[in-house]
């Protein structure tokens, strides 16, 4: 079979893949401005027609420290990887495409809260929301899995518990995304919303302990 | 004539079209969100109106895993590319221009699917979506041909095996997506479908022995 | 705890978020033009309702200006930047957050003025670009002032003047900017845009000195 | 006044000028596709529908050629370039926003053409691109004129010849787009089209010989 090999120093075997990545996470956050259109309104009646808009302000707001604080995850275990094989390829593509997918239930969300805070159509928007949330969760779950079961892809230093802690909180993650969209649905879309500004700011203020890891490594 | 030298180590000379391209794949990707937008829908009617959205979503999955595993390809052979000439410039304009336009039929395809899943528009849109696939199929001929021709821009370690193998895996695509096109146009939209799904899980799953490469050679 | 090692030479501690900013900027930059769409018009009379766009066209200009200098600033900063920790990561998320945001104040505003240069909703409009401005410029003061007080984070090069002349530049913007918004929706509308237009001109010939240091550095 | 030194090795100085305008680049030729959208037809009139964009796909090519060329050309007097000045990025700045702008006389060219090939409105769409398209090759000349007078800027072995020799190709650019415009708008738009589709490939063309020497350096 042909032998494609990697350049030394000047190129690393995730190099391209988090390019690729960091393209994917940088549009995803940046196209949830195009939500933002100026609202239909009378002459004069712009301030009015823009202070309904609270919930495609929210919705932005959340929906991009959601991403960023996804990207901060990506950066942090892509650090640790050492060479990506087809079934981490197939994870990350599967992270990149429900991450890409935010923008909908973001979108869905603002438009349903506007209408009617408590109302079946914003039921029915944060369990889509939270749907496609859990299965990003999953995504997560899916890579974390895959390098538990094959860490010679890792670098030699990280250790197999923070692989298990990865799969861990992304399991945490999804049940807490399930368990948002289905009280979301049934008792109060507020109680869905709570949980999606909220756990972001979870994982970002747990990832703590990595970041300062890298830190020190520098 | 003007001398533009290459600085060693910190630029190599494919590094910036990989980046250039890079960005392409992902805005092509993930632009394809764009077509997921809240339904129109009577109140309390959401719910409704997003299942009937399904055809969308099934774009979604399909053009973006298609997309993810173009990427997969172009990266691989390039880490094999060792500089870029005018030809490989223009092979890979043409690669990135009809990956662009992927977002088009997929939108096309998504809404007359929508309305008649075996009517006229359907089978027209299909054999769009189709055309522009094979015309994708056709810039990664025009890009294998070409190194073939001028394997002084390959490292020395890619045997010509491979590049034989990269003709004859886009003509086999070319051909399967004409065959999906006028099949779907005059038989059934459902056999383009089929194929639109299957074609990207194919070469995904047939470009294991290069990431194998890839792992064993890192 | 697990550690995450970063590996010397290819891979610098701030490259990947280097990156990711890189993208957002770049794609912040481009979506400005969606706003520049065909505008209706009679057979014949496309040259009469291009030239009504005007609003939009200085929109473009004055916002592309605007955030090509946040990234050149950026960029500047982020050359002494030694290793990231949470909290810079937060400042520079809340950084790009605001500026992704820009191209929804710019619309605002344009539509705005094209209807009624000095109206009641040209006010309303340029208030809200200042408030949205005065926010990006708090978050350049949250990265210098934590930069301030983690100088670790810092190359040893980098002088604390440097950062110090950081934390003033930007609650000078912010102050600016919100001066601007209260005159403009209390005095006149064309304050704040001499405001808009020139602010982003200061600071890009402010940076001078800093650019000047890195072509001498070289 | 503050020291900001850069890292050997890793990090050039030029380098995330590449990146932030590789991004701008990519992002600007994709987002062209967005203006291929499914066309309002009767059922069953699909392909008929499909068939009247036509001047859509033409723009679509045209330009994604034209911004794949100024990227091509880009890369090239980068590849020589040791280091970045203000004027220098002020330049780099105004190219970029210049060829982001071209998406919007794009779709207008296309709209107008679809309507009527030689009227009034084309007359004024084809005048409108080409107005751009001048301010682009505008952008150029002060680039290259920059680079002129700051030879310092550049790596030693890039002969004035080459600098020189930009200058010239983006005079003649500049005067060719004008003479189009003109002409479109007094005579006929063809003539424009013409131009339009042509100039991008000479400019392709003729910049084989920089091509064929990075191959040589490689």
């Amino acid at each position: 079979m042909p032998r494609v090999p990697v350049r030394p120093l000047v190129r690393s075997t995730t190099s391209r893949t988090e390019a690729f990545s960091d393209g994917v996470f940088a549009i995803a956050v940046t196209i949830l401005v195009l939500d933002l259109a100026t609202p239909a309104h009378p002459p004069g009646g712009l301030g009015r027609a823009l202070g309904h808009l609270w919930p495609a302000y929210l919705g932005y707001v959340a929906s991009f420290s959601y991403i960023a604080v996804i990207w901060l995850n990506h950066h942090q275990i892509f650090m640790g990887i050492r060479t990506m094989d087809r079934g981490l390829h197939a994870a990350n593509f599967f992270l990149l495409m429900t991450t890409s997918a935010l923008a909908f239930p973001t979108a869905v969300v603002s438009e349903a809260l506007g209408e009617d805070l408590t109302g079946k159509d914003a039921r029915v928007a944060v369990a889509l929301y939270a749907g496609i949330s859990a299965a990003m969760c999953l995504s997560w779950t899916s890579l974390y899995v895959h390098l538990g079961r094959h860490p010679e892809l890792l670098d030699d230093s990280v250790e197999s518990a923070y692989v298990r802690s990865g799969v861990s909180r992304s399991w945490v993650g999804m049940v807490l995304y399930v368990a948002a969209g289905v009280l979301g649905a049934l008792v109060t879309p507020l109680i869905a919303l709570a949980v999606f500004v909220l756990l972001p700011a979870f994982y970002f203020l747990s990832s703590s302990s990595v970041v300062a890891e890298e830190e020190e490594a520098a």
